[in-house]
């Protein structure tokens, strides 16, 4: 059993609110446990420099925490002036990951901004934001195709995120929160597709290593509550999961 | 009547929802109509270098905005890798302002952090950020009182802020939205204290100018709004209301 | 009687010196008692991004102090590499205090730099920079009127400012220098026309509150100040304070 | 058969030359086909503040590239006047990846920095850091411990990185040069003791997904590439070796 | 004959008004013609971190411009965020060649704050800060003597600079005003003691080379220029130019 | 006899490799004793904004050193987010003294990038940059001429750099490493074409001075260490050096 109750298997409990705000043109406030992460999706009608005229969409994402978060005040990287390695880490993710099931030609030439802002922390604010910002990316999209602006549905599977790791006395566990993560030997972060694909895998001994054996356990726990997150996913999103739907059948 | 449907001296709807985050030592949402600001106070046991051994407290905020609090997004001001004018200019008035109803002496060396984030404006983000701050550093003041840690009550009366303008067609009207605060000929913030003294004033025309006359209406609507929301206040501090009214008391 | 001599309705003794520098288009150097700021205007022929093609003009302002115009040396803004709160709030002030008494679209796609450098500080920086300023535009716009490049003279007014304050031992006093200014309970700084209307309004107390009474007694004292100030500023200009008063005739 | 005649599970030609530099207490350059990278190892006798007096010691690394290290010039971050986020991910994984096979406590209260400088880039430019960052560090300990300064040898495993990946046509190769890795649909990168276990695991589909099978071949492929680098570490560490072999035994 | 009617062995006017300002230690407006540079030197009780307990002064020097120094606007370092290079040559050139004339250990444990501010460019200000900044200087120390704080007096020898430089028609010429210097082909920068010692010597061909023949002319030039630099920066110490006689006295 | 066996006049051991890197258009590595820099040139098909349209192209230069180049480690300009007085001196020195011997309306609207990148430093690296870089220069120019790109060679000249000094028991001495470097009273950095003109003088006693008859001293030691410097830079060029030789032949 573990310290707030749950057994090795168990997510905390998870709520996805939707159109959380009134300007942004997807918006979401996700809860995992304790942690609360505001996900926005902005719609730009152009591209970064690098991708301009290729017909083609991109995928931007950035993250930040409230300073109170946190147990006790982290400084604001405003104030410091600079973005922390940590947030860089964040925000690369979160956009890699979502860029992996979009379409990006069939978005044209727009970019999605992603904005996650953790109101408060304890423990997976990166996976949260991941899986809160999947739905408020795909309520924005599906917004720009019922406007007539999309000639296909971009979004061509779901995704969701999780981290498990290795507790010395309970072995591998899922969805680590704060205490947790804070003691575990090994954290990995899965990112994992509606489909059971791996988009993102990042596994980290801290002072410590893991075995192929151990790895194998973690991805077994990961694919579990990857494929419960899913299933949340597809209830909030109602009719709009079907668009998604259509496009895995097509694949298939 | 105003596009909103409201008359000129009406405030917006106001609610104001206590201990809305689980790590600070103070937390509220505000609401004011279609704004929504997070205050957060937190209690640090040491002061800025430049008050050290003079056995005296300090008090100062921080202000941001999110992203998409805002109809279009916002570029945030820790990816520019600096604070612009505006941000600075409110995190001064909003620290200004608390430390006037705080008896810096009794609070004993110790510094509270104001952070006051918007998650959605629309118009008087500032004072509402000040309305809702004076709420989450007194909750965090009690709180310290109550583990023993202060001889003396140290807010000594309740403050609330709102803004007044001049519409060409209305004329003075009370608590001005996004729309409104666009058009307006002149902008007026008004800190007040629960006594209906003045803390703060700080009335401008863009590209234009007001009168003595026009001065007197907007302060008279003002203090209006002020004592509603100060009403507010008191309800949701509850009992701790009564220990500002005892300095109140103990002043008269 | 003031620590200085005065009476508590006295400025100190005021003088502007016009074409203080060969290079800008405007520039004065302002003294007030011990108070020295050198003011600049610099005429630029685009106006910023957000105002390209609208036909109008813009005003804006910076304002800095050499590193001794003060008691002890102040490290430059440039040295650390940011520019402080304080200074963010005096330029932005002074930049919008212009710009109401300049009808924007007279002056065309434009742009007017106004750069004030204190270079000996003694209480008012902010308000010498405004009123040094005034003239210092002035005269380059007036220069751009004898080019043949203005269709009708854009100054629709003077400005000037002043600050008051409240003393705990003399109550409201007139322009503060720097010892009263560090013991005043309530500083104000007034923006005023020529013809007497507020342009702008900033009322502080610092851990300190003000009445409604006291607030009109400070409005009295200012009032005077600044008529005394436009007097000055006529008496420089010359001719040029002509084309104002035909401006505010025509308004009439 | 790959482009540059290598077959799939064939590292490019390694060579690590110790002693490099002479100034730094370790150093090596350490060749991977073109990618070239400096190595070096710093003692301090001072922890950060965040370790002071826990008696343990800590490890960190900087990486950069030279401005043509690369086809085309890449601008300096000392020009920028800020870390990208590529920099900041990986200098943060070759200080967390050296730390999994280092007894901190045994180390003392030192901080080690390593530095790690590409001359030349051709892919794998962070796992050749780290492998090379590893000898140097390992030397910089022994020339500590040589100096009667360690009471034991701090470095409890060989450590070494290598990054894998599938191309659409060949499938899963080991070593990806710059044409391999940019054409690749799946990235990943390794680090594992000389005992076989993994300290990180990285693997990214940009714009695509990978499965639990594929993750396997990568794995396995990845193995055999870590354990011909350790090989060449032993060689080139000679003595030094066996005393990271007699703590592998004493763990045994 | 120049442009402005000088011959070419000819400085142009030089005044040097002390006691400039009221602050500081001692301060100096010195005009070059149509350069004006405030000189202010500022005495702080303790030196920079690496002189800590070795009994030795230190004197550092900062440099700036007025935006309106110039015929054109000049962006302030302090909005752009950092200094440039030309500022950071000049200031470091500045302090390096004042610890020339002192003796740091008389000064005692003492930082002498050397502030050049531009206030109007016309070629030499560099020349002319080093030149005030000395008479500023030594009226800063000789105030601290006193005031019984320092046992000898530090200032060795005068030190006065002067610009030379080669003009395509009239050959080597001495003080090059602003559009000399932007027309000559090489530029020489000469700062003296008052004993005819050199200090440093900075010659540079933009785009064009010197002979050893073409450096002795200038190096005469700036000879005769030195001298007359150094008569006038004596009458305007008065009696404090004895002091600094003593001290060369004593050393032949 | 100086501490490393040298006589007073004779310069280090100096080696240039060529074609050190493969990416860079040009590239050596000099050596000069223990001094070690990585010189690039690259070409880019564009002039700085300042240049555009005028047919003529530009050169400039970067010049940064490895944290460990240097005994103790020197924190990274990147890590510090800004570019000390220091580098931008010497990269502002290194881009003009390259410009003096290419005829750069010859080059076209180009500019040249050059680094020099310190790997190891013992003294003289600004001046082993100058002498490395103009090889690398030559090349890289040599390169596009044989791509039919340029009409004539624009290397108008030989350009090489040494420093002298003054020490106190040997007096006049070539070549300071950094032990001699750091106890010289007098410093002197020489760039010189191959036709034994000056291109750049720089001169400076710290807290000290020197006088005309030891400044012809140092500058015959110069003279001499320049010929045998070009004399090295002759021999690596190859068949490249007739075409500087031409140029020269062409101007006599």
């Amino acid at each position: 059993m573990r310290h707030d109750g749950r057994n090795i298997k168990e997510l905390r409990p998870v709520t996805i609110e939707t159109d959380y705000l009134v300007h942004p043109e997807g918006s979401v406030l996700i809860t995992v446990g304790q942690t609360k992460v505001i996900c926005t999706a902005t719609i730009e009608e152009r591209v970064p420099h690098f991708l301009r005229g290729q017909g083609k969409g991109w995928i931007t994402a950035e993250y930040s925490m409230l300073p109170r978060a946190t147990g006790s005040r982290t400084q604001r990287e405003a104030s410091k002036g600079k973005i922390g390695g940590r947030t860089m880490e964040i925000q690369r993710l979160i956009g890699r990951a979502l860029r992996a099931v979009v379409n990006l030609e069939a978005l044209g030439e727009r970019t999605l901004w992603i904005d996650c802002d953790v109101i408060q922390a304890d423990g997976g604010t990166r996976t949260a934001s991941i899986t809160g910002a999947f739905v408020a990316m795909t309520m924005a999209i599906a917004k720009l195709q019922d406007e007539k602006q999309l000639p296909i549905f971009p979004v061509t599977d779901f995704l969701a995120a999780t981290s498990v790791g290795i507790d010395e006395n309970l072995g591998a566990i899922l969805d680590l929160n704060y205490v947790e993560d804070s003691s575990a030997n090994v954290d990995m972060n899965i990112v994992q597709t509606g489909s059971g694909n791996f988009v993102e895998l990042q596994g980290t001994g801290e002072e410590a290593t893991f075995t192929r054996k151990q790895l194998n356990e973690l991805l077994d726990l990961g694919d579990e509550g990857i494929q419960q997150l899913v299933m949340i996913q597809r209830e909030v999103l109602g009719d709009i999961a079907d668009r998604i739907g259509e496009n895995l059948g097509s694949i298939l």
